[in-house]
């Protein structure tokens, strides 16, 4: 008994990730309720951003330039590049400002059950930037996971190809933590790289 | 740092209820990285439902046609008419399946800080109905809170005037409910409207 078109609404509302159909029935009410000229924002950027944003030519993250902000910025040390896995990790990496040098995003990581080998990552574009570029530390930022892990490990042997140092993030206790919820790997791992206080 | 279109994007999906900064960021880079195709779904089935969505002539629920199904169907009680504050609510009663009748949405309640009397809850047409309708019982379906309450008992008034039964959903504790669990409120209305048992 339900309009066709609010129920199009709903079930299109069901890709964004985290959407259920009672989040998604709550969203097309509250919009057509309350917020239509939100929607019709939401409606007009989405499109806008789905039509021009690719990727960048450089660090291939997601950008509607050819080429993003961080790779034509002057300020940002071109001797350290740190590889992340998604542009969401840009993101983060950037909120801390711990970091000041460039990134490659992989968009991904090895997989090779779904088909994901090095070429879809773009690590034949890395290898040309390795060779050409006055990069003298890769900073292996993917995830602690499987993939993660072994995407690290083959950048790894690519760096050590052109004879350039790479590293990878720290693993430990997460700061503000507690000892009692935390899993027995990243307990274990804190164990194995404790640091030894001076006296 | 961050793409300004990209940055847009995810400021235009904080309009959604229940939606962050966080969860924004993650939809935004869900879409442009994994599924444009469901956004540009997305992005032209809600610019067509906020172009053609609008109230109902009978009950004032949402809907792109002039009357909506329930209030043009035939095989609906014409002698029931069950009052809710929003299409939601229709939604969910509609899913339990219990009501046969008609519905009248007041979208909203009776509200006078905030300037919602009874014309903006379309009260008028409803009176206009109650007139000339061959309606029996109103179910006053409106939420338990304070304004439900005090929306629920002016419209009592109005079907004393037409002189037409008026009912109000049975309040207790909900089905599979723990007591443990309840608030003091519902516990008190339990007690209260407790059923004798045949033995």
């Amino acid at each position: 008994m339900k309009s066709p078109l609010i129920q199009s609404l709903i079930e299109a509302f069901r890709v964004l990730p985290g959407v259920g159909p009672k989040s998604a029935q709550r969203m097309a009410y509250h919009i057509l309720e309350r917020n239509k000229k939100g929607g019709t924002t939401l409606s007009s950027v989405l499109s806008e951003a789905i039509e021009k944003v690719g990727h960048c030519s450089q660090c291939r993250t997601l950008t509607e330039e050819a080429t993003c902000g961080i790779c034509v910025s002057e300020r940002r040390l071109k001797t350290e590049l740190c590889i992340v896995e998604t542009p969401s990790d840009v993101s983060v990496i950037e909120q801390s400002g711990i970091f000041r040098g460039k990134y490659f995003v992989l968009m991904g990581h090895l997989s090779p059950i779904d088909g994901v080998g090095p070429e879809a990552l773009g690590l034949d574009q890395l290898a040309l930037r390795l060779a050409s570029e006055p990069i003298e530390e890769l900073i292996l930022a993917t995830n602690p996971t499987v993939e993660g892990e072994a995407t690290a490990h083959y950048i790894l042997q690519m760096a050590k190809q052109h004879g350039i140092k790479a590293s990878r993030l720290a693993q430990g206790i997460p700061m503000g933590g507690e000892l009692e919820y935390l899993d027995s790997g990243t307990l274990s791992q804190a164990f194995l790289a404790r640091n030894t206080l001076e006296s």
